[in-house]
């Protein structure tokens, strides 16, 4: 419990004489210094970079721009008093470029706008800003531009991504047709128990992070989106629909569905339920699958398949970055149901913002 | 002083007997919708439109991408109080699309990121989404995509557009130098003014829509960006630096000198102050020419253009939306002085969000 990674505000550090410096110590002008230190020489395709009233950049030859935004609020995507200003920017993008993933696209450039209370901890602000440059630099994306703003009220990061994908290769939610398999990458729940573990009064701490992304908490904070095997999957044509699961799968499937005109039935035993969040979910009194199925933030694809062309998915899922499982296939008709244990019942939905 | 347009949730209507809907009493998808049916149908050029988990376009040809996000937020750059929901929705769009004008860009798409408290009424975000998609119908923008969230604080709309222009027509703020002449187009100060004005007390009206755009308070709430003037100065090469005024002409010339590496001198009584404005300002003890410079929310445009190129300028003028007044010049040095009645000081600079 030592290092806490968002913690150093509640006095554990050398600085703890001193105010901590916030946002509102430093201009706009010097906090957008702070983000441009941390960005890579501009690539040749960036005509006009950060500075200007715009940005200006060419197309990328012969494919389709593939454009998605995505807020995270404080207090309703995020609770400052458990996410570590790092996982905060690490997420604003991640929720992003996962929707590129589910198009098939590759992830090209981002325009970052901040809207931060003027308390917000000036090294919470370096850290988030860290996170988020490091993390685009690694999926090879240039911030094109951005905002700054103060806001009386929560911190609000919204984040715009433009990703590029050849024409034939745009995985879209409309595809699926009855009899499709539907599949999903890596495993489910991890991220909604996660959460439930940080409210519990568990702890990320810096010790947590060289194995954060195989724990419950580390999949919730630090989210790593289906880039790879979305455009394998693209490429290979092998998916009839895709689409990511930031709502949860309930949620998913339901809109996928509702878009392809399909109906849907999931089995409930072969949900790649995380172990560790099973654990957690039967520990705690809840049915392990409902809450996996309604659990959003975990970031994995959805995805219809022709059984003929299963061979193509087995590629993908062989050069991807991320085991694929069966879950459950397309129907005539339009309802939705999970089958377990010999019954059928109704596809429980998730999460939705306002009613 | 009746049909308030931002008054109705006062109780004037035949509504108010039963309690004034609110954004939480419709799911996501309904808000959506509601945006939706707003839209002309798509261009050709949009592959995959609202619905999926991004949008998909086609890049224009030969043409260079511009990009812009700006954010407006309640209690910083509006106050509910007196910003009708279609002044709201307006600006959100208008001020984006000035920083497009600026870069001699044509508008193209735009994608809309909205963080709204559940108390929000529905009435209010109908009049907010008509007013920004009818604007962006004149506009021939598309609303590409977009997100809505909850947020537990201000209304925040984060608009992100996309313009294109080509190559040999990108205005930039890196081109001046010293000698050249600055220009300013329309007038300034009544923004500035208009927003006092609202502060006061005065209340905008619906009798006053018609010739909002002549008023100081309808110049506040309404800006008109540049866009004809700032591609026609684009496509004849006629300035060697431009950028719009949305922190003050103050901060404008500071940024253009600064980006440009130049000094500037202006000439005080040659600013094209809104008449309405001065008025005001002498009215209540405030140094009208000050009050101009240091004035915000304009969005008129700052333009350098070396004198030989003046044949062209007049020329853009003639086929612009704007009248242009030449302002003062470039100097080699770095000074920023304002020069009036045969004495220099330095020139007040304006806006910041921060310190």
């Amino acid at each position: 419990m030592r290092n806490e990674v968002g913690g150093q505000r509640l006095g554990a550090g050398a600085s703890s004489l001193e105010p901590a410096a916030s946002v509102s110590d430093l201009s706009e002008r010097e906090l957008i210094g702070r983000i441009h230190a941390r960005l890579p020489p501009a690539p040749d395709w960036m005509v006009v970079g950060v500075g200007d009233d715009a940005a200006v950049v060419e197309a990328a030859r012969n494919r389709l721009e593939v454009l998605s935004v995505d807020a995270l609020v404080e207090g309703v995507h995020f609770d400052r008093a458990f996410t570590p200003p790092a996982a905060i920017g690490h997420r604003a993008l991640a929720v992003n470029v996962s929707d590129l993933a589910a198009m098939g696209a590759s992830p090209r450039l981002a325009l970052l706008s901040l809207a931060m209370p003027g308390t917000f901890p000036l090294q919470d602000f370096d850290q988030m800003i860290e996170s988020l440059t490091s993390l685009a630099a690694r999926w090879r994306m240039t911030i094109a531009g951005g905002n700054l703003t103060r806001i009386d009220g929560p911190l609000v990061l919204d984040v715009t991504v433009v990703g590029t994908v050849k024409r034939r290769q745009v995985l879209t939610r409309s595809g699926a047709r009855p009899g499709d398999d539907l599949y999903v990458t890596g495993s489910i729940g991890a991220a909604a128990a996660g959460l439930q573990m940080l409210r519990a009064g568990n702890l990320f701490t810096a010790e947590d992070a060289p194995s954060a992304v195989e724990t419950c908490i580390g999949r919730y904070l630090f989210p790593e989106p289906r880039i790879r095997i979305g455009t394998l999957l693209g490429r290979n044509r092998a998916a009839t629909a895709c689409m990511d699961l930031s709502d949860g799968l309930g949620d998913a499937v339901h809109q996928l569905a509702e878009a392809s005109g399909i109906g849907a039935a999931i089995d409930a035993d072969a949900l790649p339920i995380d172990p560790d969040a099973r654990r957690w979910f039967d520990a705690h009194g809840q049915d392990a699958t409902d809450a996996s199925i309604a659990g959003g933030d975990d970031y994995e694809l959805l995805i219809a398949v022709r059984p003929r062309l299963r061979r193509r998915l087995a590629a993908a899922e062989r050069h991807g970055d991320a085991p694929l499982t069966r879950i459950g296939s397309c129907t005539t008709g339009r309802a939705l149901v999970v089958r377990q244990g010999g019954l059928e019942r109704p596809l429980p939905r998730g999460f939705t913002h306002f009613r």
